[in-house]
């Protein structure tokens, strides 16, 4: 198996990546020396360089300073640090944006984005895009060869601040995406249905970006607009990997996602299909009762958008962010504990935002691998132990992770449900997906979190919580799914329209109604907190449907609220397979024992472990690799078959303390 | 009686209105005929067509379409369904803004708003105006003679989503406006009392419309603004009534109203005068505990700012709508309790937003006649059995609904009461009319919404809530009213400024002070939440007075909080009438005694029904019809003496379960 | 002693001022006559004329009005009462900003502001500074030598509205501001941490106000623009004060302050060096529960700022206010204990906003010594009666207040901690001022509230709540105040960064790390509504620390919580005195007790009196005065030597009654 970097020199065998952002342009030179020597102590071996950069980099038109950059990375180098080498676009510098006001992003309203921050740049500026590939090139052309170097990192979080732009320039480009796609503005009017409120086009120039007005947007619109301004990002990811493509052909690129929040908006499904390694920032949220469950999902969402390759996590924080609104510290052993869960999911290493803590700038509260307090901290000492154990690890490298599961993710239908005129306002595709994923978590099942494009036949089972725009050739995969064998839950408000918005009339869920075996006439919401009681003892909330079985049969019905008396819950067969119909968001309990039953009647394999205990395996060539992380209050005591990687423990009993970790290796016979 | 539209020639006798916005431009012609066989067969008799039809009418400047519609019409006749026809001047098309950018509405912080939603024009713009009436032009000469045409149906929700424009061409218009109101700067500076913060005007082109300023603006400015803002649509609604009027002379024009939400800034009991048949939408709020309520309360308005004409409902929704936070569905049974609560107070007809439900558009999950389920549905099931319904019903077209008790709207108070720097920002007009409304449903009284202009004299009793702005000619109408015999509720906040929303001195309330007989030194508003107790055990919320009395005498004091020991509500003999003056917003149980209390005084006759069942009486020239309407959840029996319209029982003992109507007829002797 | 005014020739002896703005311009003149002749009947003696007057003032560039000025104040002379003559400047008139619309403020998204309020102009406006210069140089050369003119009011509550400008012209400034501060760009980029996200400046140029950017600006970049933008006010205060200097060399000017709330953003503590008279503007909020505190507050403020200086109330509420939600009416007597507590803690006198209730503008609601009601009015009746008492208190006049407790805050850190990007958004400077003044409130122990720049040798105690921005200067001030007996209280986010925002590294609380004897290496804030316990009885909330100590001992400990085990409050001996550390925000007990245990070891001497009674004591040159206001709901009785002024009483026993006032004087020996 190969890294997913290009392995420098010195690195013997299998390695896992260790380390994070490091921004020595912040610091006095006199600075870095420490810096080499601490992270030589905490045993990284991977650094981000570079990311914002580019002021420095390029402190005017046409004026490089590479010096101090050539410094850095042959200091790294010379510790056996290797690189992971920013383009350094992600910001513009002042003088950029000041010689090209353009550049900023307009909103919605009109109003034009000050410099003053970061990423604020349209996605469609030509201005923007030309600079930024000056840069790219001369740092390629000037790094391609340097010994650092392990991984080209492209911009930074692309669309993090700048997901969509209002301007003219992304008026004009938004006419060609358009006259690309429908060829004819007779065909957009179809697809928009523009004769709702008098919208119909009579020319190109005529249409215009989402623009602030007077009432409800069209919705065929703005789905085309996120579209838009998503592959226009992903148009300056690409020209960056081009051209280090060129540049430095044995250099794998990579871009850091930001798995799965901004799934809703970023077609990530297909811009990982531009990198070499997917790679992933998350973070947690210090008002989420269970973190560690938010881990689980962004690091199988991340393993998913890329098939299943391994990844890398290139940003978690150490402890606290300073963005949120109480940024909660992590508790003793949370951070390892995270890491570890990151690469117990499939992560080929764990890097952290950042290295050192900034004391200037909007992120000087933000925690790091060294803290404000220095090296003599609890922190640095964890951030080292962390280190060994890492090192310790070293033979999982390369190994993966098999999921029966899918649970499928629809860009376009996020992005849809995040706006009014829906039958309900308190539709949330995050929480539904975050409420499935946990059920499933709870019941230890593994599952690849995956875009709707993914290819189905590798999963037993396939969850599509409100997989709203669906067309008819989806729809037939899905049936092929099912008809092969598979069991597909879907759930309300998946299947009603198609691409464009447009729903499928004779009676919800549209394109499923035949393969699902049920006949809706109504969505009946419900209001905020109200909750209806099911049959099977369960409750649900948010929405009801009164479903009529058309084929299929009732697992569980409304016995309150404004559907009493229907099924709540449908199963169908369907040639080998099954298909479910789940109408209403089932409670915890709910999506509990609904996950126990699915699974077994898929006969997916399912791991015996006590409450909150994860226990995921990566395969790898000759051994399986199982991670039991206790994240629950008490010790537990498990049976094992191997030794743990990190204790050199072995079985067949493993006690494994509160918040405590063991990895077991096992050899394949 | 004559009918509210021009019956077409095919309509024998009597007839209720019956059908919804029809929008055949959405669909494939070939979806026109099942159209038309379907509303033949749930008995639609009038559909509104062309609202938002303008960009298919005119694709470009002087370019018109009219073929598509000559069709509609033509198939429309031949299935004997008359038709409300659009001037379609609602929504410009994508062309006209694109050329007249000027057309678009500005906010008060300067954003044009952008094309893309609908109804977005400047009220002010002449370029609009232009556009809006050579299409009305051409409507109107090409249909006149149509026979299907029925009824003229001028734009669309006037002032919906444009109630007020901030650009420069309004302001402009605003200092004529001014200016003929005025005359002369100095007066204008006396009216807004500019001599408030150096707010001195030397020259009408100093005057602005109140956009976006640092602190609170001048209210006098804002009342103006207000009133001239609700005059430039008016100025619409009569220029194109104007046209019509001239180019078909004997065809009826409406308009449909929003009562009685936007009658907080549209002077509904003016633009009454401009329309033959007032026409009104009227959608129920999801997590409004009891609907039925807010639909007597609207159809009491449309009767009320039509002086008791008969009107026409020209939107209400099958069931859920899709521009609320949950949309809820409404139950079996609602759809035709409020059809039918509309038509019991005076509708002569319903119809509903809209015939077939849009598969495209920010509408289209809103609820329809014809769902997306098609035919075989519940939902058209229903709408088929309401229009048998209303076929029975057919003779009482024409009666009307006699109100002994006029509950008053004043237009410029309600506007006045959205705005700060007033004793309390919790004070809100629309939630006391709602809640004296109530009390009056409750006790089973009769009541007509009136606006504050209309002639008092048939009413026994009058109710003014929140009549904050009341000059003293007005407090004289009172006073002869209440001396001639009528009962006056005056509440907390009634009649202390003059129109110029300048304070009368000498204590509260100002020009009703000697009316009421009481003199009030200071208001005393209560914090949110916050309750205190009265002497009668009822309990008052929001606002209490020290109220000395001056003439009248105490009917409850205050027995807690800041106001404690003076009296609450008082009573003045005057002339051979009583003047009543309620110091706080009485709680439900206050409400309801007092409500009582008056009625019995003023000898209006009471009906006597179980709670929630709600009766209300039409008169025809040669019988009665009584609607009773059981919005219980328990099944009643009532003497009656007559038939039902609608089952065929006579009396004595008239059972109606739950959630079920009758319509008894009575021959008058 | 000497008055803060200049004592008008009839004012013979001691004198306490007495009366509120005076708005005859907004009145016919026929009205002026009952002013006067009210006033005297008040006991009013300095009324505030011409605030908002420029509009009539000057109804055009180059035409004065001055006549109807002359009246007024020739008429206040004959009735004996003094004038505290504004320049008027506050609110510039329609024609100038319609001559120069860029007078008007921009917000940071762009929009500039609209003319129809109050104050809504650029602070660096040379338009604005031109105008209003010739306007002040106007009115001082024409009432310099009048025999009513007693203070100079300079503008009016300045920045109270227009705190801040993003206009081009303030960016002009600004980079000049900048430059007199740093010299070279290279030092503002070393200032401002540029090189975090690439934001390093090039030329002066590109530096622009921190307007609307995509996402968090740079932290020492909004520090800057907070203190430019006080500055640049301060300059408009500076320039109108040196004309008046020039012109009226013997006539003491004001302006007054809005303490302590907008010391947020306004360098008060600056300020008070321009101004003869401290002078302050002071309204409680309807929803406070305990409003008395927060006028103890205000005027301790006003003394502080001040140096302990004589200052003057000029503004504050009769009764209800008319800006907030619900304007809570005062209640019988609480005017006159908010009056007289500003008088117990400095003030010389009591104004209010205003003498006569408007009846237009924004503010015709806003309560005034003589009401809407008019002179028979219990508003009047009880303003007379404080006349009557203030002029029994005229002794006391220029008698002051010593405190050994200083509260310290540090306008700088106030507003940085209003911004995002802290450990927590729940960090709320001012109600920990207030928590911490409350709890030595009620341990009756009387502090100053004074500016971090201030002179701390004379106090005993130092409370520094979120002293976050601390220079290592200032670290050693307060090492030396502690050395030398002083006993220090800082709390937890305290000298954690130095003044340009950059963090002390080395463990946190930075600068004050070896003087409070602890080491800190994160943050653990708490989650909204999360509550810690501690070791001794008490609990805190919002944030807690992992304390680690070195050199201090452990007061008490965390015993639930993320610092659980850790020491929360700690307690250091350095040289002659204590300094300690409270790293939580205890609740009101903890607070209490604190206060009570740092009073005792500090020597502070105490005042033994009930709760919710306050004392306070002002020392003449030959007598003692010691106000006692009863602010609880029970009668008390407290042994004194002395006699009361406003009653005769003698002691020794005084009887305070609830709600009541008692000015105790005694002869010193």
């Amino acid at each position: 198996m190969e890294s997913v970097w290009r392995r420098p020199a010195w690195a013997q065998g299998d390695v896992l990546a260790y380390g994070g952002d490091y921004c020595p342009e912040q610091w006095p030179e006199a600075v870095w020396a420490e810096d080499f020597r601490l992270m030589e102590e905490a045993g990284v071996n991977l650094v981000t360089v570079g990311v914002f950069a580019w002021a420095r980099l390029q402190p005017a038109p046409g004026r490089w300073d590479f010096g101090w950059l050539d410094r850095v990375l042959d200091g790294l180098a010379e510790h056996r640090i290797a690189v992971c080498l920013a383009t350094a676009t992600a910001s513009p510098p002042p003088w950029l944006t000041a010689a090209h006001p353009e550049i900023q992003l307009v909103r919605a309203d009109g109003v034009r984005l000050s410099h003053g921050s970061r990423q604020g740049w349209c996605p469609s500026s030509a201005a923007y895009k030309d600079a930024a590939l000056e840069l790219a090139e001369q740092v390629a052309g000037r790094y391609a060869g340097h010994p650092a170097l392990a991984l080209w990192h492209i911009s930074n979080e692309l669309g993090c601040h700048n997901p969509v732009c209002y301007c003219d320039e992304s008026a004009a480009r938004f006419r060609v995406w358009l006259e690309d796609r429908y060829e004819t503005v007779e065909n957009l009017n179809l697809a928009w249905g523009t004769d709702f409120w008098s919208q119909r086009l009579s020319a190109w120039e005529e249409v215009l970006p989402p623009r602030t007005t007077s009432y409800f947007g069209n919705p065929a619109h703005l789905n085309d607009y996120v579209r838009f301004s998503s592959d226009e990002l992903r148009g300056q990811l690409q020209a960056e990997a081009a051209l280090l493509r060129q540049l430095a052909p044995d250099v794998p690129v990579t871009t850091n996602f930001m798995l799965p929040g901004r799934w809703r908006s970023l077609d990530y499904g297909a811009w990982a299909a531009d990198v070499d390694v997917v790679a992933n920032d998350h973070y947690t949220l210090s008002d989420d009762p269970r973190p560690h469950v938010a881990v689980a999902l962004a690091a199988d969402a991340s393993r998913g958008v890329g098939g299943g390759r391994p990844w890398l996590l290139m940003e978690h924080a150490a402890s606290a962010v300073s963005w949120q609104k109480a940024n909660r510290a992590k508790t003793p052993g949370e951070m390892r504990r995270n890491s570890l869960a990151h690469i117990a999911h499939g992560a080929e290493g764990a890097l952290f935002f950042q290295w050192r803590a900034a004391v200037a700038g909007a992120e000087r509260y933000h925690s790091a691998m060294l803290p404000h307090a220095g090296a003599d901290s609890d922190q640095f000492r964890a951030v080292a132990a962390l280190g060994a154990d890492l090192a310790k690890l070293a033979p999982i490298a390369g190994s993966t992770v098999a999921a029966p599961i899918g649970l499928v993710v629809d860009r376009d239908s996020w992005a849809a449900s995040l706006r009014p005129t829906l039958p309900s306002a308190f539709l949330d595709y995050g929480a539904a997906l975050r409420e499935w994923y946990e059920a499933l978590w709870d019941a230890h099942l593994t599952c690849d979190v995956i875009p709707s494009t993914a290819d189905f036949n590798s999963y037993k089972v396939l969850v599509t919580p409100h997989w709203q725009l669906l067309d008819a050739a989806e729809a037939q995969r899905l049936r092929d799914f099912v008809e092969q064998g598979g069991h597909l839950v879907a759930t309300y408000f998946t299947g009603v329209a198609d691409r464009c918005d447009q729903v499928v009339t004779g009676g919800y869920p549209g394109a499923l109604r035949d393969l699902l075996g049920v006949r809706v006439e109504e969505f009946r919401p419900l209001l905020e907190g109200q909750e209806v009681k099911l049959s099977d003892g369960t409750a649900g909330r948010l929405w009801t449907e009164p479903v009529k079985l058309a084929g299929a049969t009732a697992a569980a019905f409304y016995v309150s609220g404004p559907s009493a008396g229907f099924p709540a819950v449908t199963r169908a067969e369907r040639g080998a397979g099954v298909a479910w119909y789940v109408s209403t968001q089932l409670n915890p309990a709910g999506l509990g024992e609904f996950a126990d039953r699915v699974a077994d009647e898929a006969a997916v394999p399912r791991i015996d472990a006590p409450a909150d205990v994860e226990i995921t395996v990566r395969r790898g060539a000759e051994a399986l690799y199982t991670f039991v992380i206790n994240h629950s209050a008490e010790a537990v005591a498990l049976k094992f078959d191997g030794v743990d990687l990190l204790t050199g423990d072995t079985g067949p009993v493993m006690a494994v303390p509160a918040g405590d970790v063991r990895v077991v290796e096992q050899a394949l016979r």
